[in-house]
């Protein structure tokens, strides 16, 4: 059962990201061949955040049973693995992408408006009002998440702390395990879960609030940004573990 | 030849765990035979560190090959993983343990006065200078390792700037690697072997700080209870990995 427990949150995962192609797909094709479509946009960006929110939902459940496979999975890389931030990406990313976008997207309809073609929309229409919405959320959410870093931080320091230093001091082989070791590190368990909890609200609250703020185009080219880069960086790091000789283990799902 | 790195980086962990066996065997054997032999405390105290610095030396070496290797490294537990801090433990916690220790020495002090018996140095002759001294020393470790953590924060951030997000919107096809990606992750890793250096760094002058104000009567029970933790952590997350049944990989070295 227990074995299963974690084949099942690699399946989670490696279903997530089949997903998130499949939106991918759905909402660059809606953004090349139907921009004008805003019922369209707005509807997939819709169903894209739905998912998200599904994913994390399932994910939570799984993570009640083993929390830890969470915070360095075996179905990442280890380069994937060393950015990540409480088992997921940092929120504060999202505006990172955000302004990368628009900045490369004015320069892009410089170059468009000289050679008349037409590419890139968070550029275009950024409006003050806009940029300063965002702007007020990512304040928010950056101490939010410095809070949840904090909190992440305690747990870390507590291993240190009695009851388990005294534990660890009183054995009589080092790594025996009892009933009373057992007992912290479940409690410590739980505590973890409840972290994870709130930076996946966290990470679901910024989204929301951030395509609320943006136009459905603008949504639309966001979210087609951070899915390929999601689904870059998976892949990116499978490849350089492949170069370094890494084995692949538990391929199928 | 990559292949050989990781396989080095993992026997490079595998032979510190074994020394600091031999390390805290040694240790625990002066400090319960012969307490009051102080310069083989001081000699065994000053070795253990060197042996840390040797491991940490190795260890750089290698992280300059596959620096991610190190901060989800799959010779550990997930659990092992979800504890560490720029690829190993928080400063901090030395603090933690001291603290931790005396707290517990005070009382167990009192029982032995109650019950005639002894045991435990840290509690017993803690000075009113030395907290003084501990309570500087964790100031300026804390405000360090906030400092590396916003590092790593921002590195982890990194990711979703331009070039990166321009070349993963660029790409025909999710993930498909090139020369200009390879650049840029490369550099991406130079940052990261720079930060571990860091953090390796204040974990180092942190612990040797620390033993100095320490008497070597209590450096010597430190050390036994900061490997005896280590050693218990590492050993608790396989127990429960394997009651969870997932398969041990690269188990020789």
């Amino acid at each position: 059962m227990a074995s299963g427990d974690r084949e099942e949150s690699k399946c989670c995962f490696k279903e997530w990201m089949t997903t998130q192609e499949e939106d991918l797909s759905e909402l660059f094709q809606a953004l090349t061949v139907e921009p004008e479509n805003i019922d369209q946009l707005k509807q997939l960006a819709e169903k894209s955040i739905t998912h998200f929110q599904d994913y994390i939902k399932r994910r939570n459940k799984l993570a009640h049973k083993d929390i830890s496979a969470y915070f360095a999975p075996n179905w990442c890389s280890p380069w994937e693995n060393s950015l990540l931030w409480v088992a997921g990406c940092r929120p504060s990313l999202f505006f990172r992408l955000v302004y990368a976008l628009s900045g490369s997207e004015v320069e892009s309809n410089l170059t468009e408006f000289l050679l008349g073609t037409k590419e890139g929309y968070l550029g275009e229409v950024m409006s003050s009002t806009q940029l300063l919405m965002i702007n007020a959320l990512q304040s928010k959410t950056i101490s939010e998440e410095e809070r949840l870093t904090m909190k992440l931080a305690a747990l870390q320091e507590d291993i240190a702390d009695q009851p388990i230093a005294m534990i660890a001091k009183g054995l009589s082989k080092v790594g025996e395990m009892n009933g009373e070791v057992e007992k912290v590190l479940d409690n410590h368990g739980r505590q973890m879960v409840k972290v994870l909890e709130e930076a996946d609200g966290l990470r679901m609250n910024t989204l929301k609030e951030l395509v609320k703020i943006l136009s459905p185009l603008q949504a639309v080219d966001f979210l087609v940004a951070s899915k390929k880069l999601h689904l870059c960086v998976h892949n990116w790091g499978r490849q350089r573990d492949q170069k370094l000789g890494r084995k692949e283990i538990d391929e199928e799902c």
